[in-house]
């Protein structure tokens, strides 16, 4: 999994802060996660084959999660665009888009889906045979949903030698892989876990943002490889969380502390401060493999 | 007069190319000219005093020409603004902008009037005892105005040391400087003329985009100062013009040239030529004075 911060500031556009986006590269799939208004110059500029997304999620109908995204659904018909594009996100987001395609007289030549979302409850709102996608219900100050991507728990490698040598038939290979026993050819039991190991362990990113301090999202997350979690405020400003529901990066550590995540990775930082390093020491005090988020990196999960 | 062009690319927004985008300082005013995707960063990046702008016209509702508003808007929330804005554009950008503060329960806390236009005649829509702003009806796939910036006549220059020579008592000065005959202290008829001079011109500019070439706009636009006429075409790719209803450079230059204009402001670039000086090139068939739209170039008229 690979994971491409494009935008990780709060609030407004500036010449070298950028809003909320991330690309998601997970199994064949790359997944494009908020949009803010500039996402689709980054895109270019990153040079991030962005005809191969083919699904959208926003958290939130907040400006600098999505102001981009009517900009990349007409760009994506000026390309000529002929795949599906599938859009998560609140109710609402349908009716923005479409008012303004008709109000250009413009629709689009590719077939476009709204998946729209109200449940106050994680919901799998994605599945193929490689891929989960589940909704992490935050605490905001308007209806917002974080999402937990994960891969589906690979095969079990098949030690092909020593299946051959238990007199295992290459008919029953398939079966080994699904992690099944299987009779060799003299009809005795081969237990799988002698002729198989474990395949590459599943991985899985959550993603939340934007939210409140809120201990709530820990049973959805848990474990979880990856934990993107907003960090708007250093502890100095630690006041202004309640009234505006964003989070201090001290409370993001305690949240991936809690989680047992593998990695934190912070963002959605306020321009006010001019040293991001200072996020990564205030949450250092609570959990120890940290990432800043910033525009243009690539951070391996 | 002094125009200052963010964007003049059409279609969708690149690293290099921005959409349509001007700022036009007329007087004591700021006007805001389009707002494509991206606006308020290079309003930003041009050290453009953007909390000034109370005065936004937008001229379409295809997204090149007003993607960015939106953001802008949420923008001078978040800076507390205080100050009124008008936004002059067709019907429907208030519904467009308003259903995104509702969703994202994000009103202004500054007045935020929208003037909403659907005349397909030239209408004065603005004025103030310098300025006037008249629509300019163009010919595009969907309802389009330009929009006309007239300095109003300037007071006549008083001539004081004639004028006393003359015998005019100073109470009557400023009904000199409004052009009027007076009568001096022995009761003579002073002609206007013996003791002024003209004043400084009075200027105006014509901003039309998105246009196919109609020449029914001549005599809005006619003996303009400075004309701004898209050119989203060169003359090879003369044959898209009337479906898709945009201009070539020479369309312009034509324009420019039975219009009387100025100069002439070539923009609205198609991003499929790389050199942009063919532009000037094609357009110098018909019209001598031309400037070519360049981001954070300033051209003063």
């Amino acid at each position: 999994m690979e994971l491409t911060i494009l935008g990780c500031h709060s609030a407004t556009p500036r010449v070298n802060t950028h809003p909320t986006s991330q690309v998601l590269q997970i199994k064949n799939h790359l997944f494009l996660i908020d949009c803010g208004e500039g996402t689709q110059v980054l895109l270019r500029k990153y040079k991030i084959k962005f005809s191969k997304i083919k699904h959208i999620f926003i958290s939130h109908l907040h400006g600098d999660h999505y102001f981009g995204l009517v900009g990349l659904i007409s760009t994506f018909r000026l390309l000529s665009r002929e795949n599906e594009l599938h859009v998560y996100g609140p109710k609402g987001i349908k009716e923005v888009i479409t008012l303004q395609m008709k109000l250009a007289d413009s629709w689009t030549n590719y077939p476009l889906y709204f998946h729209e979302l109200s449940s106050k409850k994680s919901e799998l709102i994605f599945e193929d045979d490689k891929v989960e996608v589940h909704t992490i219900p935050l605490n905001h100050r308007i209806y917002t949903n974080g999402y937990l991507f994960k891969e589906k728990p690979a095969e079990r490698k098949l030690l092909v030698e020593k299946a051959k040598a238990a007199g295992v038939h290459k008919a029953y290979f398939s079966k080994l892989k699904q992690g099944y026993d299987v009779e060799n050819e003299k009809g005795e039991l081969i237990k799988n876990e002698s002729v198989t190991q474990d395949g590459p362990k599943a991985r899985s990113y959550a993603y939340c943002s934007d939210t409140v301090y809120d201990t709530s999202i820990i049973p959805i997350i848990r474990n979880t490889d990856a934990l993107y979690h907003e960090s708007t405020f250093l502890e100095e400003h630690s006041h202004l969380t309640k009234s505006t529901k964003h989070s201090t990066a001290l409370e993001a550590g305690k949240i991936a502390s809690q989680a047992n995540a593998g990695m934190l990775i912070l963002g959605h930082f306020s321009s006010r401060y001019n040293d991001i390093e200072d996020f990564r020491r205030e949450a250092a005090a609570a959990f120890d493999t940290i990432e800043l988020a910033e525009t243009g990196k690539t951070i391996i999960i």
